[in-house]
């Protein structure tokens, strides 16, 4: 799907080509890299982003997968249009948002994903739950953690559903920015990001 | 371009899946997400893979630019058929392996690139300079250093050839290993990937 | 307690002073001076050191509080006669060795500890139950985890036996190894340093 | 020294006991570990503190060098008097506050320093070239570096000063902090540690 903005065939688009709205989080493109790669995207995939916040992968998934479909699950009014807008920006017309809280508002979705992004939520478990009785065989889960209590239970409920081939990785990555005259050294908040299949 | 081993758009495929030769260099997959995403593919790039090592690169920008022509440069002939094996593997056809030494080898290529990705070499600045003369106006360049004395360089010579809209990230990336009942963590040595442009 | 080998006020003694066994654990020197730091030793505190492996926690306090005593617990024989033979190679006499397994050998130790160190061991649950029953009221408590399982046990057991003042650090350390003329960057396996305090 | 505040022989003060200004920089407590480690200090030792900012430096090293002088050198006179009441506030008397520029005002000392710490400064270069000059025969230097030009001119500086036994860390610590009923996972901007010594 050949954006005006942003017309590569690799993701990671730059934090600021995103429209932002204070207080609502956005996953630092380092950190969209290894959700994304985790995801393993297929062209016509259909994915699940819930808690998609500033709406970045649902975006960079939109792109990505031309003939595919991406819900974006936002319970909040005003992060749902900002998720639409920055849709709007980069010409993503496969973007669906759904306003409403998870897992609850699953139900409205007739469709099976095959892929499935939990980058937060009030019920981390009760959501992974849901998904994954819900997600197709062969499929992916990815699920975020930036608290050690997320951590937890991201893990926990992976080991409960009996997640398959999980693999979790730490991003600590540290950009140079410039300052003055001087390039200093900031690290970007550390992300976990755990991923797995369901085998049949 | 279909895979028969890895179907998705999304880049990263697991280490494991690329055949290895004993001190041959490879970039993690964390690593090579940061060298792909600061590429900026499109699908018809021409790409310059220097110092490829075990080729992964070389894969994946194979088979993300399915019109596009990717050359890896390296001198060892039998790292060089290592880097053949590996797009095999993946079935991979757009790649062309150029035995040589770069920056002198890089005279028999006539096509200048669109991209250059430059992950080694016994002299980076030469490299880079030449690499730079042949870039294509609004082309990418992207540089590693894995030493103090390589970051230096590339950051050197970048200033030096007024490259443009120059980004520095530090990878450091932990994966949870399985290592018996549990999972340690375990530190992927930290990688700096440089990349800029050039705009005229 | 001056050292012939080791005379400073400072801790951070280098990794290769010590004597080392293959395959007996070694906390690095940087995770090291986290661990020492959060144990808030006095000159005279009484110390145990659990599953000391090497020893350097042992050799380092036994430096840092001439007057105190410290009691590394460790089973094995062959690793218990490791840490006595790195006592003697720094002068450090106040380090009694007892050769057994936690939590059920500590019944044989009569005085109530100051501080304690939780490296390692089978039952880490088991053993930070007993060393609680056994900390003198303001006394601290230090653990640490390499591995997912062992953050989550160590942090349920500070939660439960209610530790005061929890502290959690994740050492990611990045050392410049000289390799040939270059210096390169090699990352320490991170670890995390869990502490707090017992109030009353 | 025994401090009303601090009575651990070992350091890592906690960074909120120190009084602070906005916008005068600090050693995090896991840096300044590093820092004071790397000085390897006794318990006499001369040591001047350039660019010592909120004075934590020079506060523990005053604590852990009873029979020490240390030297602050800082030119802004409100952040001098900071230095002065963290001294104060911690009962260290053993610090003297030098208001002036680097490395000009260094003349104005007459006893030869044993360990250096250098964390800041107009001109590092001229600092560190002064400095070593006036560092006693198997004295000990330490700087720091938060950004990459930084680091390219203390590597230089110990380069062409011939500084033996150089290592350098880098610091890229993250901390749990309690956000709500979470503990978030927080990284400390990374800081590179150099240090070396003067051999005769």
């Amino acid at each position: 799907m050949p954006s005006p903005l942003w017309s590569y065939v690799t993701p990671g688009i730059p934090d600021e080509m995103f429209e932002r709205l204070p207080g609502i989080p956005m996953s630092p493109r380092e950190v969209r890299l290894l959700i994304l790669s985790s995801l393993r995207l297929k062209d016509d995939s259909i994915l699940w982003d819930i808690g998609a916040g500033t709406g970045t992968i649902s975006v960079e998934a939109g792109l990505l997968c031309p003939k595919g479909q991406i819900v974006a699950i936002e319970r909040d009014e005003d992060v749902a249009n900002l998720i639409r807008r920055n849709c709007d920006r980069f010409g993503v017309s496969n973007v669906e948002v759904l306003e409403g809280s998870a897992p609850e508002c699953l139900t409205e979705l007739s469709q099976a994903p095959h892929r499935v992004c939990v980058e937060g939520g009030r019920s981390i478990k009760a959501i992974l739950n849901e998904v994954w009785q819900r997600l197709q065989p062969r499929g992916r889960i990815v699920a975020t953690a930036a608290t050690l209590e997320g951590l937890y239970q991201v893990s926990e409920s992976f080991a409960e559903l009996q997640v398959r081939n999980i693999e979790v990785v730490q991003s600590a990555v540290n950009r140079l920015e410039k300052r003055g005259i001087n390039q200093t050294f900031a690290a970007i908040d550390p992300i976990f990001v755990l991923s797995g299949e369901k085998l049949d």
